[in-house]
């Protein structure tokens, strides 16, 4: 069957490539746009946007709605689309705990899923889950993560939500040699709960990440690469197909993968 | 509370190195041996050895026997064992359909765990079970497999299974461009089931396997490096303390690591 | 003191790079460009374009022309600059002998150098020049190239050059164990002169290689990943300003790297 | 023709191996062995062992001595061997300024060859010779060192080395976003001259290096792996060979591989 699915904020860099990915994809059917700045009426020759979500799903009727617009607007839009029995898939963060908790709320009572993925790329977040549970056989870790040399702050917001989750299974633990010594200073880069987090940065990298797991006599990788933004692309499509199997709220992509 | 184990094969390669790891652990008591070779009444001063299996329970109530002797002797090690409701934990394949049904009905009536382990890397195992995961939503994979130049076998015997395991979580899949044409004969490596697998032969390397699944604009890579045989102890390790949770017969350590 | 530099072919992908990264540098001063489907006067506000190469030069006066046009035509460019003693530096491949003598003979008769790079990647230059002298003391050889799975052939031009420059190296040698025998066909890989190649196409990937030396108890490897079409603009950049130090033709960068 | 061959220390650790090595290599001849705790005539059958360096040579006529013995033997066997014309092929550093010039001369005077070699591991010199040559094309560099966890210094004097001999080549230079911040400290590893180290220990390493060099749109990645000691052996082999070419002080193998 068919999955009907709508998108709001189709004009961002995420929406664009959500919209192609979503028209070309024989599983799904794109009903509807929601754009606050509207300037045609259709996209291409035949599907419709709104200003309004109400009068898209009641137009359409989607199964799903994707939503990519901002922060802001958000919130409303997964009220509005669960108290329809629209699913949402979303990909903003920073929801305030009331938020959570009255889409919790709403989910139950309706019955319908609705899916918050702070990272939809699913080869980084197979990578953090796997790192995860390995941490309980192999509590030894270090985590490399490489970026381009443009990036600011370190280490990278992924690398620390990875050593959050290990935190979470592994006991805590004191690595390395007890008289270990830095000659130079850095050397043995951040420490997290025990954990060692190295950041590389230079030209021609993109976004790449490895945790290490060692154990007697032997070494446990796990890899990421992210080369291009349309890595996000198949969380998106995981979510949408997923969502129509839930009943209830999943934050983060790591709670449906196992 | 300290977990009492036997050990049988205490001799062979494995064995040797089985009894250090666990005299060293503190969560365990070494209680006894069996060596049907004995020359000794007992290891150090104070660990008896026995040739009798059914005298070496009766005397030293072991919780766990760790057999690592001949696949000849294992099966009735085992029978014998979960009938005093000792607990097996055991490394060696090759046991008929009917040797597996008994060894399972016996472990049901006495409600007493027993663990079969092909492979006893940890680490070489949660790599195959991620990589089983992993394809689900990312079901492009090759794997390339790397070994000393002793080794005369290829594929790896871990490089089929891993296959094999991924096989049954994926969709039969052709993989990379259909019009695909090997200059060299040999270059896109074995075809298994569309997956593809490299084996790679030189001098210096140990055993290594890494398994890549590709997806839009991104790479995940899992990587196992065996650097001796002390990767073995790990599992043996933890088979030990996991079949002290278990009631039913389980075979390969991936049952137990989710 | 600034280099005064002319691009021929400057609207093709690698042209506008090149055009782009020749003005950015403050070593360089881009002087004209020389394009046959001329529509503008000039770029931008000051750079005049051509239709004749002889006009550019009387005009302009380039120390060195960079040629990024259709073989057919990059000939009789090199020629022509040769003779007004400007130096070229040209990615085009294809020359048949009798040319290459003619403009060895030319760049020796003129004293100015020329370059011609089939490869303007130095990471992949370096890779295959490093390759090529590890293998002296590491005569064990795999080569491991990965590619996006829209590539048809396999193994990749850049994997087959390697082996050849390996070839030239190191004495003919029979790799892997005597009796080694292939379970699954393929397994080991392409054989080039007793080295193997082994080809790995999965969606995601861009450009890769590695090459591995093994040695008694080590293994040295080899890797460059190329991300995207800027990787060639670093060899550009060099041999622009090696060309103007150079009295000979200059075949492949690997000649000046060194 | 083959080659001569004298061992000075041959019951160390590198003594045994070394000696095991050379008798196994068709194309060298052991003589006889230097051990001043002599306690048996000969090794095996027929392999003399002296207390006098000055007996063993005269009695035995040796090509090279290989010199595994403690640093204050060292300087006067390389001494003694260059006065007979015995060519000193040695893996000790630490020689003062003195004791290097004198040894230069003599082999100057003498016009045979000697070899110092601080690191006779061929690949790990391999890889800093390379990095050494990419860094003047690809000067953002970064190194990752990885050993096991009994490891007490960070980072590894490999690692230092070959960020010395990168500083020996590039222009010195600032890495990474000029306003970068670590949001955890040690994130970034140690700056060395700006190049970046990064420390990682766990159990089950070995010592391995990689060194990373990014550029435009690409990565060049120069990684060495260190199994065990025999990885030192072709290293020795190497230099017995290449010492009977020479007629300077080569110090470090880096002199010898291109």
């Amino acid at each position: 069957m068919v999955i009907k699915v709508a998108v709001a904020g189709p004009r961002g860099k995420m929406g664009r490539e959500a919209v192609g990915t979503i028209i070309k994809n024989e599983d799904f059917l794109l009903v509807g746009l929601l754009d606050s700045k509207k300037t045609e009426a259709t996209l291409g020759d035949n599907i419709p946007i709104y200003t309004s979500l109400t009068e898209l799903i009641e137009e359409t009727a989607p199964d799903v709605l994707v939503d990519l617009t901002v922060p802001s607007a958000v919130y409303e839009h997964i009220i509005t689309a669960l108290e329809y029995g629209v699913r949402p898939v979303v990909g903003t963060t920073g929801f305030s705990e009331v938020q959570l908790d009255n889409i919790r709320n709403l989910v139950e009572e309706k019955q319908v899923g609705c899916i918050i993925a702070p990272n939809f790329s699913i080869g980084a977040v197979l990578m953090m889950k796997f790192a995860q549970i390995a941490a309980k056989y192999l509590p030894d870790v270090e985590i490399i993560e490489l970026h381009h040399d443009e990036k600011v702050d370190a280490p990278s917001g992924t690398a620390i939500k990875t050593a959050q989750m290990i935190q979470n299974t592994r006991e805590a633990s004191v690595q390395g040699h007890p008289e270990e010594e830095e000659i130079l200073k850095g050397a043995r880069g951040a420490n997290f709960d025990g954990m060692r987090i190295h950041s590389v940065r230079l030209p021609g990298l993109i976004a790449h990440q490895q945790v290490l797991l060692g154990g007697d006599g032997q070494l446990l990788t796990l890899r990421h690469d992210s080369f291009n933004r349309s890595s996000f692309m198949s969380g998106v499509v995981i979510s949408i197909k997923e969502v129509m199997n839930q009943s209830k709220l999943v934050y983060g992509l790591e709670e449906i993968i196992l």
